[in-house]
């Protein structure tokens, strides 16, 4: 019983406004100017969904004809976290900021990871001119490997970011070498008819970068992850005169981090969490010090290792990834380390609890993490003693809140005192910075990115605070195509983007049908039904006989199971005294028939299979 | 590799104190002295919990023997949030405080809620004087319908908890009816050899009681659930004078809500929200409003009304459990409804949105409730139009972040302006509340109840931060027998304490072993295996065939499937023709090398289920 009044539907949230305040609705003329033109040439299910995507305010009319201008696609990022990967054509070149992956949905039982289609890069697979990586997190890296087996092109990003690729891709066997490049902040390199330039930001893992994308229609600004850092533990404070230089010259777009666009004001200095672990060292001086962050934050380990050489203690790494990347990072210069400050696990027991940090992954109270080993009494190296100062050096992610707090309870219980104050900062930009952002390079249209709906929506409307006009706010899906010059901004297609779900080696062979399986058995387990049929006579040979898995514990089950048997054979019989030899109807009918008893019996809903054999 | 001088680990937190300050270790008297006599009776694994209750620094020596003290025994509540329940036994009288559920953890697949063990109660059943109930949230009465078949003795309650246990157990199959009563704040029952008077509170729900639990060794204070608010929405606040006056008296225990023990300051008042309500009301003006809050705040769904009222708007409700709340709440008089201002939901549509308001269910993001359902486009009547204005007037509770934040984002893709800011207020008490209720009781001990062990731990440092004993705060565990006098306070026993699932109708049929296939099915799906054998030759009749459901799209995996059955067959020659029998054996051998082969191939491991079938 749609409401009747229905006609608001298919207005815009700008026509409503106006509506509202002149009491009559926009003229046909009006109404179709500001709507979007763009469709959906894929199956997305985005009915809902309206763009905000209109004609844009133009700055300037330049003579940029319609099809003629850039065309930036993201392939993901935009409905979920992670995932960033972005495509941006124009004629005859495409170049690709980022690779992530995501991690999977609650929903989508046993998968592992979650990567990008990128169908639509493979079908234009010569105008793919090269990868460009702003830093080394997983959601802007780590779906390259299964990526570059279709698409191999050059990678390009700066040193760490290229050491961290480099790492993950020897865990993967790839058909052929992988060209990469390392850049330098202020370098440019030209990929076809773009020019792509790598500009200094701050963020939770050293050498991030901004990207400028000149184009033949003008500047893109990719802020990549980032945070204004003025105090950073380990180079500089991102480039803020480079934002303000290619401002004064004139920005097309700006597409920024959304992450913590609903946070007010501005992000703590890393080095903030320095001085925090300077005083947390100095109040627990009798007792271990244990430190769970993020494997990838090397400033952050940085700063561990620098209280534990001012209070003389030597320092133990934990954690298959955190091993990694102190070992990537402090090869490439990014982490120093004093003399004989870092011991094997293996020494620990030559050195008193106090004089000992262990730096461990697990800061998300993933289950099989290091931390979350100990945590549970389950680690092979590490027990956790009465007196031990464990330090969660992070905040949980959106999702991860239980598993932090039940590695946080068996901590406790275990005697250990449990520190989560003041220890970690983000790495990503809050509403002052974001709007800093917008001051140094002026663009002509905002188009956020990395953040869910109800984020990149509040970021809309920063944008709108800092001046740009509504209509050139853009908020795009995954697989949109948008076209964009200075003369305007519009939807022109649509190309598939839905993530492809890995698990184990398996790309894309595991589905909605599968997952539906999945989900049933996980909540109500599982009913076989076995018989052999003669294959003539319909006689039954076999059976049933009757396995169940994941539904009742069997042997305290035994008075339910034989009635189950009862209902079987009962189904069986009606079928074959009316002479059905269709064994799906008979399937139906046994299937039918139980699922009936034990909803009626224990309001459960198993998957019943029932399976008929032949012998003839 | 267990670090060797783990002599640490045989010391309490106190004494690791004191070994620090002195340099040496505590002598064995004193050791003996402060150490727990404690035994586990049940096999619950709580060999690395260590106890933190010791003999008790007693206010003055009373003669009361060992054996004769006051017994608190918590059968839930303590390591999970909610499945509030206690014991209190004396001699030959036991009363029980609250008898809540809990909710499924995430590894709880298929489980539909969790009830407490009660089998301490049914095996002293003759001692059971009955329920007293300190308020109406599930958490605290919602196992009555399970444990009532088993335990059927009166309860007691103030009105409105009273009439949402009625309405709770109309929908449940009694053997015999169970007698209630009501009891108003001020107003004392005898129970045995105890007094237990009501003493009025402030909570999230009308009508909440702390307890004063007079025994013959001294009185103790429930607080049940509890906030200080100076401006309720309706009746008075919490009874400060009483508990002031108990103090005066001497009040042995304190057992004290945790939920927001680790966070500073005193709890907003209820009255705050109907601000932020008229606020959002007049600045939304135009549109339809629609707010999600909890079914049992009956206080919140009354200024929603007032809001309502104040601006000439219908009120409509939606939600089962929210019809429900409302209509015992406005019958027993907790609700001031003007007249005229609710409308059924098929009246809707004759108002214009910016005349309704809509209250609903699913603040949590709950999958089947309603909000959720308006988010997702299948709920019946109500769809969400460009314009609304949704308030989620909650805030998630831990583990529902995710959910809440997809509902908000399909609310906003939706075109609906949603609001979270200030909408809420907790109805716990944080820590100068439960400070001020130790400063006016001033108990001999205090025993934190409420929380996970982390919030307990920190419950423990507040109570002595007001200057009880470091001893004399007392951690428990669920299932621990605590026997409290002024004399001394020791865990004296222990007794089941576990967590009964529910399932469908089922109550405790679902076990650890169901909950591991579910766990596994749900990872990584099944194949079945079936086949026919001739019984004495062992000759192969029918198959293998091969079914798989959660594993791989089969129609897109033929090759796959194929190459499987052809290491089914290989496995099933090998065994025939080393003329193996034993039927297990061939199962396991088809299982290995099927097993093995999808290791192999894909990194997965489905459940593997071979059948055999005979027939002679």
């Amino acid at each position: 019983m749609k409401r009747e009044a229905n006609n608001r539907d298919e207005m815009t949230g700008e026509e409503m406004e106006k509506t509202k305040k002149t009491g009559r609705r926009p003229g046909r003329v009006q109404a179709a100017k500001t709507r979007l033109a763009a469709e959906s040439k894929t199956g997305r299910k985005s009915a809902t969904t309206r763009k905000v995507v209109r004609k844009a305010t133009a700055k300037k009319e330049e003579p940029v004809e319609f099809g003629k201008g850039l065309k930036i696609i993201p392939l993901g990022g935009l409905e979920q976290i992670g995932m960033n990967i972005t495509a941006f054509e124009y004629e005859d070149s495409i170049v690709v900021v980022d690779c992530g992956l995501s991690f999977p949905e609650d929903e989508m039982l046993g998968i592992d990871l979650v990567i990008p289609d990128v169908t639509y890069l493979k079908d234009n697979i010569d105008k793919v001119k090269g990868f460009v990586i702003t830093h080394g997190h997983e959601d802007h890296i780590g779906a390259l490997p299964y990526v570059l087996k279709d698409v191999n092109v050059p990678i390009y990003g700066t040193k760490l970011t290229i050491g961290l690729i480099e790492n993950k891709l020897k865990e993967h066997v790839l058909p052929k070498p992988v060209k990469r490049k390392v850049v330098s902040y202020g370098q440019a390199i030209n990929l076809g008819c773009f020019r792509i330039e790598f500009i200094r930001t701050n963020h939770s893992i050293s050498d991030a970068a901004a990207l400028a994308i000149f184009s033949p229609v003008g500047t893109v600004v990719h802020t990549g992850d980032f945070k204004v850092d003025f105090t950073p533990v380990n180079g500089d404070t991102i480039d803020l005169q480079r934002f303000a230089e290619l401002g004064k010259k004139g920005v097309l777009a700006v597409m920024g981090d959304s992450t913590n666009i609903m946070k007010p004001g501005f992000t703590m200095s890393e080095k903030t969490v320095g001085k925090t672990f300077d005083n947390i060292f100095a109040d627990n001086e009798k007792s271990r010090i244990i430190v769970a962050t993020f494997a990838s934050n090397v400033d952050r380990v940085q700063q561990i290792i620098n209280s534990a050489e001012k209070y003389g203690r030597k320092v133990v790494v934990e954690g298959r990834s955190m091993v990694n990347v102190i070992s990537t990072a402090s090869e490439l210069g990014y982490l120093s380390i004093p003399d004989n400050i870092m011991i094997e696990m293996e020494q620990m027991k030559n050195y008193p609890p106090e004089k000992l940090v262990l730096i461990t992954t697990g800061s998300q109270g993933e289950a099989m993490a290091a931390l979350s080993r100990m945590a549970a009494n389950i680690h092979k190296k590490v027990f956790i003693e009465r007196g031990d100062t464990v330090i969660f050096s992070s905040r949980p992610i959106p999702g991860n809140e239980k598993s932090v707090s039940k590695v946080i309870n068996e901590l406790a219980e275990k005697g250990a005192n449990v520190i989560v104050q003041d220890t970690h900062v983000s790495g990503h930009a809050c509403q002052e910075e974001m709007k800093l952002i917008y001051a140094l390079t002026k663009p002509q249209y905002a188009i956020p990115i990395h953040g869910e709906f109800q984020h990149r929506k509040a970021h809309t409307e920063l944008a709108q605070q800092m001046g740009i006009p509504k209509e050139n706010t853009l908020l795009l899906s995954s697989g949109d195509v948008l076209e964009i010059s200075p003369a305007r901004a519009a939807l022109v297609g649509k190309v598939q983007a839905q993530g492809i779900m890995v698990d184990g080696l398996g790309v894309g062979d595991v589905g909605n049908i599968v997952l539906r399986d999945r989900q049933h058995l996980s909540e109500n387990g599982l009913i076989i039904i076995v018989l052999t049929l003669e294959k003539y006579t319909n006689q039954l040979l076999a059976g049933p006989d009757i396995v169940s898995r994941g539904f009742v514990y069997v042997r305290e089950s035994e008075y339910l199971m034989d009635e189950a048997k009862g209902i079987v054979y009962a189904a069986l019989e009606r079928c074959l005294d009316h002479n059905v030899s269709d064994w799906s109807k008979i399937k139906t009918e046994i299937k039918d028939s139980l699922s009936d008893y034990l909803w009626k019996k224990m309001k459960r809903n198993p998957m019943i299979l029932p399976i008929i054999m032949e012998i003839e």
